[in-house]
């Protein structure tokens, strides 16, 4: 691990050279360790961005990052494990119906989750608008809570991959984000370290999310497919569309309550789709495709799972859920078809009406967010509502109006409508 | 000056745009202020150096770190004035003589200098192994020198181009030194705040040198020649070889004593060549080609401004210089001509030895050095000294003499030889 330095890995990266796994395991394990400045990191992360890294040096900057803290191993429970991740979309709360109903097939989701930044929504942020419910678990809480109820959504402890955590900072305020090698190995190093044995990515493509064509979304669900592959998880991952957001809301409680209905049979359709497909690969990568997750929906086991998951965590699943203060109806300037609604100008307004943060240490408004009465392909009338706007803050309307203003198309009635489809392909 | 943020200049130059004037405005003064960090400042340096800039953006860049402090004018002295910068070689005490020279030509020469780091050695390092000479000056005392002596070299102070200086010491430790555009704003910032009417600029070409081939060089160059002439000073570059070590010393008092010889009208011819050269070419610049310098060399003018810029800096010009401690004499291998001599082993030898230092703290040995007994072409045999090796400590020998392995040849006796030409190119 010595006989490096910082000087000579950058020089290497910024020369269009492999860094060699001794430089990775030295920059990793300085950089955890603050020998390795912030500004130095900073300028290997510009350089791995605009020059690439290789499959090799990705999968040696992963293990890197997963020997920098504790790796979690369920190995001893009595189920076998399977995790999902997604990229982040707009309206995205599918992990909340999603590890119930895995748990009530019979495999437990041990979900490590995080918090919203920017205009995607963070699933511990949506749970903590039930009453009561907490998102820090210890470890032995954590294994308790899988074995009992079989399903665990929560924050993932400093112990776990300290390095990418450090980097993810560092990378959010240095115009580093947007590289693939980084993207994939932040989740993935979080993911086989938590040590679930299968794992579903899904990859969000379109307006909405980080990934705004297909080829590089491709690229990303491969690099982590190999990823996981190489470490012993067995992983695939769909890419699924963005360009619309899921369901009818987006922002906290509202996505809890649309989560809630899907789990007892209803629910946008879009949501249910995904639910389910997700549901399959997690059952399928975990050896239990025997089990068929819709029949486990209908039967009301997943909603049974969601409120002993919920309580487990000192939730009130029963407890109304918290309202904003405020509200501000759209209605529809035509009437006709609506063809397109643009997911990124709905996270936008989501966000701007108090249910995401700007920064890390900002809160988030329970209530906060946007309803939208009408998806792609749905008939609308003039003067009818058409998005209804929640916030704490009235302030906050106008600005939020602005980010809708062009995020949708309405065509006269007629205009015939083709939808994208939901999952656009799948990997591994 | 407001209205941008950090992370948009970031992502800008990462994506290969081209950045406004307001956003380059913005980013420089928001760095000397603190309002942008070093690890923003650093990954876009590492986005700079992968991108590139255009001709516009150097410009701007390099008016925005003028602006970042005072500006000098010696528009109101009884001659015009003239500078010379070399981008660093090995041996290159060129400044010395060019100095004085120059002054007794008629022509004031306003020198802010830098002290050495790395291989290549920094003219205040050298000047300082006189006894009793200071490189700070105030503003008041270099200016009163100017019209009194007519050649100033002295410390530039912290008001001089204080956002070069900030981003020059984060350059240094992120590996992103190596950008043409941000050399070319670093050294033009400072020459141009430095207020000088004429500037000749001596860009190094070679394996000594920070440029190791002719196009590159031949880009800094140009690039200084444009920003220069942009900013109303005289501004020519001359191309000049950097594979085989300036004169037949590199070090600091070693330096200073080779360069009085050539003061005294002796020296090795190389280094007469070239400071002819440069004097040259800052006299057409100051508009004073009717004077040529060679005679100033012969008849004794030149000692007599060196003696008189040494002593109104408090130097003793006539006081015996420092020795090193210890010496170790390395003989040849064989017999023959000596067919090449390696700038950079020689530069790596003399640092080793405590001739230049690693970091910005650290003390330089004024003794320490390597003198070379041949220059190629010449002829050697075997036995007798090829190099002396000088320091003040026994044990950095060894790692001296491993740098210098590999960085000659000694063809047999009757080899043909070509001298490399010293001036390359001239561009201006």
């Amino acid at each position: 691990m010595s006989g490096h330095d910082a000087i000579e890995v950058i020089s290497a990266k910024r020369d269009r050279h492999e860094l060699s796994d001794s430089q990775i395991d030295w920059v990793i394990d300085a950089y955890t360790k603050g020998a390795v400045a912030d500004e130095q990191m900073s300028s290997l992360a510009m350089a791995i961005l605009l020059n690439g890294m290789t499959r090799r040096e990705i999968a040696r900057w992963t293990d890197a990052m997963i020997a920098s803290g504790e790796r979690m191993d369920f190995s001893t429970l009595s189920r076998p494990t399977a995790d999902k991740h997604s990229t982040g979309g707009v309206g995205d709360k599918i992990t909340l119906p999603l590890a119930p109903l895995v748990a009530a097939c019979g495999v437990a989701v041990p979900q490590l989750s995080g918090r919203g930044l920017g205009h995607t929504g963070g699933t511990l942020d949506k749970l903590e608008s039930i009453p009561g419910w907490r998102a820090a678990l210890s470890n032995q809480e954590m294994f308790a809570q899988l074995e009992s109820v079989g399903a665990v959504v929560c924050a993932a402890g400093d112990e776990l991959a300290p390095a990418d955590k450090k980097l993810y900072a560092l990378r959010d305020v240095t115009g580093t984000v947007e590289a693939i090698p980084l993207i994939a190995s932040s989740i993935m190093s979080k993911k086989i370290a938590e040590g679930t044995g299968a794992l579903v990515l899904d990859v969000k493509v379109g307006t909405g999310a980080f990934m705004k064509d297909v080829d590089q979304a491709r690229e990303l669900a491969e690099t982590m497919v190999a990823l996981g592959t190489d470490a012993g998880v067995h992983t695939v991952a769909l890419l699924t569309d963005m360009s619309t957001p899921l369901g009818l809301t987006a922002g906290n409680a509202i996505e809890v309550a649309e989560s809630v209905e899907v789990l007892a049979g209803g629910g946008p359709a879009d949501v249910v789709e995904l639910t389910l497909a997700l549901a399959r690969e997690m059952l399928a990568g975990a050896g239990r495709d025997d089990v068929d997750p819709a029949e486990k929906l209908a039967d009301g086991s997943a909603m049974d799972a969601w409120k002993q998951m919920i309580r487990a965590q000192d939730g009130d699943p029963d407890a109304a859920l918290p309202v904003a203060r405020e509200c501000h109806v759209v209605t529809a300037p035509s009437s006709g078809v609506l063809t397109r609604l643009d997911a990124m100008a709905v996270g936008l307004a989501a966000w701007r009406l108090g249910a995401g943060r700007a920064r890390k240490e900002d809160p988030v408004q329970a209530g906060a967010g946007v309803v939208w009465h009408a998806r792609p392909g749905d008939d609308v009338t003039e003067g009818e509502p058409l998005f209804t706007l929640l916030s704490d803050d009235e302030h906050r309307f106008s600005r939020a109006l602005e980010s809708l203003e062009g995020g949708f198309d309405i065509e006269p009635g007629g205009t015939p409508f083709e939808a994208t489809p939901l999952v656009i392909d799948r990997v591994g």
